[in-house]
C-alpha cells in the first residue's frame, strides 16, 4: 500500500496532453489559455481624456488666464478635434481623444461658467500641466504581453482580449470523461428500490463536480457481471480519454473492476492507499492514452478521492500554471490515531484576524452522501500524527464556492 | 454623497422576488433551493454491510467457535437470505442487506479459508457482536429533513436529492438581465477601431461573471443620444428584470443615463458613493419590477460595483441563506488618505498559518482592465483610515475562483 504522496506523485505523472482547440471568446470564461495574448495596439491607443470638463494648452493657464471662451466640444468617439485659438479652450468628455493643441483637462468640479455656457472659469490654482489625460501607451505598448498561456480565462482576461479583439482564442481541450458506477443494489433514481437496494448517487455527485469545472461526461452503470463488465469498458475506452468508476475495487467476490480493467488493457499503477476514506482506490492508464480512476463505492470516499486526486490530475492536464493551495487551522481537537492519511470533513469560516478556520464534522462514519451537507471541504491530515489538536494547520481541500 | 454601508443597504431592500421554478435535478448544480427535502425512507433503508466476509450468528462465536462452514452468499442488490443453520455462515458483501438469523460481519481480513473455500475460519479474539453493520435509521429515519430551503445545491445535495428519489427540485428562477454598454467612442470586437475609439470590453466582462453566477443575459450598445437610449431602454426593461448599465454616469454633457433612466420611470434611490473607483454609481427601482445598475464606464469601476453590489444583491434575491465572507490581511503599507472607501486590488495566497495574506496590485490607476491581470479580488478600506499599514485586517471580495 503506498501512501498519499506517492498516489499523487504516481497520477500527475500521467497526465492527459490536450489538443488545443480554437473557441469563440464568450465561450472561454474558466478555460485555460493555450496561447500568449500580445496588444494590438498601445494601450490607451490615444491620449485618452480621464474626466469630464474642459481641455486648454497650459501655456495660456501658467500665464495667468483663468476665464476660456469655448469653442467648441471633444466627445467621446468623436475624430480628434483643433483648438486652434489657444485662449479658448474645448469642452473635453471622457474617454474621448485629447485634442490638438491642447495638453491639460479641467474637470467641470474646478469650473464655473456664465450663465450662457460660454466662458469657463477656473477656480483652482494648482492645476498642474497634464493633468486628467493617460497618455498613449503609458500601460501597454503595441506588441506587448498582456496574458501568458496557461492562466484560467476570468472575466479580466476576457474582457482585456476583446479589447485588443480577439474574437475567439486558444484553449485546452477537456478530455471525453465516462462515468460509470457498478453495484447490483443500485437503482435509478425514479425506481422505488426494493428492500435491499438503493438509489444511485455517485454519478450524479461526479457528474455535477465535472459540470462546474466545465466539463461533460458520459454516464453509465454497469452491473457486477465480468463479460458485461469488460465488454462495456472497452467499448467506452473507445471514445473517452478517462474513465472515472465508483465501487468494484474492494474485496468482494463481486468485485471485478480491478481484474476487468486489466483484462481491457487497463495497467495497474496502484491499488490502494494509506488513507481513510478512499483506501481501495484503485488507478491505472492504457497506452498513454487512457486513465482510469477506479474509486471506491462508498460516495464518501468516490467524493473525497474525485477532489484530492481527480481535479489536481484535471488541472495539470490542462496545463494550468498556477494553482492556489488552500490552508486551514484546526478549531477543535480530534481523535484519530490510525497510520492513515485522514481525510476530515470540515466546515470552514474567516475569523476577523483573516485566518481560515476549519469546525470538524462529525459525521457517522456511514459513508453516505449525507454526511457531506453540513461541510463545505476537507483537512488532510498525515498518517501516524501524534494527537490532533485544535490550532494545528493542516491543508485544506474545498468542495463548495 | 452617500457612503458604501447606505448604498448597500439601499440595494438590499431592494431585491427581486424570484419565481419558484422546477427543474430536473441533474441542471440543479449551483442553483438555491426552493424547498425542504425529507428522507422517503430510513437512511440506510435497510441493515446493510459495510465491509466484505462473511455474516454469523455471534452467539457462536460467543460460545467457542471460530470455523463456520460458508452455506451461501448474500450479494449486494440480492434479495435477503436466511442462515438456516447457526453454525454455519453465509459469505457477505459491501452494501448488502445483512441475511436473516445473522448478526455480525467478520471482514476477509481477519480470515481464513481453507483450501476449497468450504470453511471459513476467525483468526481474532477480539470480535463484537454487531461488526461492520450500518443499522437501518442510523444516519436519518423516514420523513426526516435532510436539506433546508435556501442552500446552493453542490455536489452533494445532488447526490442526496438523487438518493431520496428527487428527479425534479424546486429552485429559484433567476431574473432577466440585461448589459448595456455606452459610449460612442466604443467600436465591436471584430473591428479595427479608428485612431479615436476603442473595443467594448465591459459588456463581454459582464457576461462572463453571469455565465460564472449560471446566468444568461441579453447584451446591448446604445449610442450617447437620448431619444434612442430612451426608446431601447423602455423595450429592454419590457422584457428584463434587472438592467445593468456601463456609462454615461458622470458630468459629461453626454452622460444621458440618470436622465433617460427616470424618464422611462426607474426612480433613482442613489447616484454616487463615496467610494474609489465607481464614485458616480446610479441605483433606481421602477414599481418594484425592475431595478438598474448604472455603473461608471470605466471598465475597473463597472467591474468592482459589480462584485461589491451586484452579486449580494444576487445572493439575497435568490433568497441563499449563508453566504460566505472573506476577510484577508494586507501584505504591505499603502498611501491612501481620501475620505472614500478604497477598493484595493490584491492577489492572495494562504500562509503556512492559514492566514489569508494580500499583496495590494500597484495599478497604473487607467480603470483598464488589464489592471485586473494580476489581481484575484480587493480589499474593501474604509475611508478616512488614518494610515492603511501592513498587518491590518479587511474585507476581501474574490473575483477569481
Amino acid at each position: 500500500m503506498i501512501d498519499v504522496a506517492e498516489a499523487e506523485k504516481i497520477i500527475l505523472s500521467n497526465t492527459f496532453t490536450p489538443n488545443i482547440i480554437e473557441i469563440p471568446l464568450e465561450l472561454s470564461i474558466d478555460r485555460v489559455l493555450q496561447e500568449d495574448v500580445f496588444t494590438d495596439t498601445d494601450f490607451p491607443p490615444f491620449d485618452r481624456i480621464m474626466m469630464d470638463g474642459i481641455a486648454i494648452n497650459f501655456d495660456e493657464y501658467e500665464n495667468g488666464r483663468r476665464e476660456f471662451k469655448v469653442a467648441g466640444i471633444q466627445a467621446a468617439g468623436k475624430p480628434q478635434q483643433t483648438l486652434i485659438d489657444k485662449t479658448e479652450c474645448l469642452e473635453a468628455m471622457t474617454g474621448a481623444i485629447l485634442p490638438n493643441g491642447t495638453d491639460t483637462i479641467i474637470q467641470y468640479e474646478l469650473l464655473e461658467f456664465n450663465d450662457e455656457k460660454t466662458v469657463a472659469r477656473i477656480n483652482d490654482e494648482d492645476i498642474e500641466r497634464g493633468r486628467n489625460i493617460h497618455n498613449k501607451g503609458t500601460d501597454k505598448k503595441a506588441g506587448d504581453l498582456l496574458i501568458k498561456k496557461g492562466v484560467i480565462v476570468s472575466a479580466a482576461e476576457l474582457a482585456v482580449m476583446a479589447s485588443v479583439g480577439k474574437t475567439s482564442v486558444k484553449v485546452s481541450q477537456h478530455p471525453r470523461v465516462a462515468v460509470i458506477s457498478t453495484g447490483d443494489e443500485l437503482v435509478e433514481i425514479d425506481q422505488e428500490p426494493l428492500p435491499h437496494q438503493i438509489r444511485r448517487s455517485n454519478i450524479y455527485a461526479i457528474q455535477a463536480e465535472l459540470n462546474k469545472l466545465g466539463l461533460k461526461c458520459s454516464k453509465h452503470h454497469l452491473n457486477d457481471e465480468k463479460d458485461e463488465l469488460e465488454k462495456s469498458i472497452l467499448k467506452i475506452l473507445e471514445d473517452h480519454e478517462v474513465l472515472i468508476l465508483s465501487g468494484g475495487v474492494s474485496m468482494g467476490k463481486f468485485d471485478f473492476v480491478p481484474e476487468v480493467l486489466d483484462t481491457c488493457g487497463v495497467k495497474k499503477l496502484f491499488h490502494k492507499i494509506k488513507q481513510k476514506p478512499g483506501k481501495p482506490f484503485w488507478f491505472g492508464v492504457r497506452d498513454q492514452k487512457n486513465v482510469a480512476f477506479a474509486f471506491p463505492g462508498n460516495p464518501v470516499s468516490t467524493f473525497m478521492c474525485f477532489h484530492r486526486y481527480f481535479k489536481p490530475w484535471l488541472m495539470k492536464s490542462m496545463e494550468i500554471a498556477e494553482v492556489k493551495k488552500y490552508y486551514a487551522v484546526l478549531n477543535d481537537s480530534i481523535d484519530f490515531k490510525a497510520p492513515l492519511t485522514y481525510f476530515l470533513q470540515v466546515k470552514t469560516h474567516f475569523d476577523q484576524n483573516a485566518n481560515l478556520c476549519a469546525q470538524p464534522i462529525v459525521g457517522r462514519g456511514s459513508g453516505d452522501h449525507a454526511n457531506l451537507l453540513e461541510a463545505d471541504g476537507f483537512l488532510e491530515i498525515p498518517g501516524g500524527s501524534e494527537a490532533i489538536k485544535k490550532g494545528q494547520v493542516f491543508r485544506y481541500f474545498p468542495f463548495r464556492n
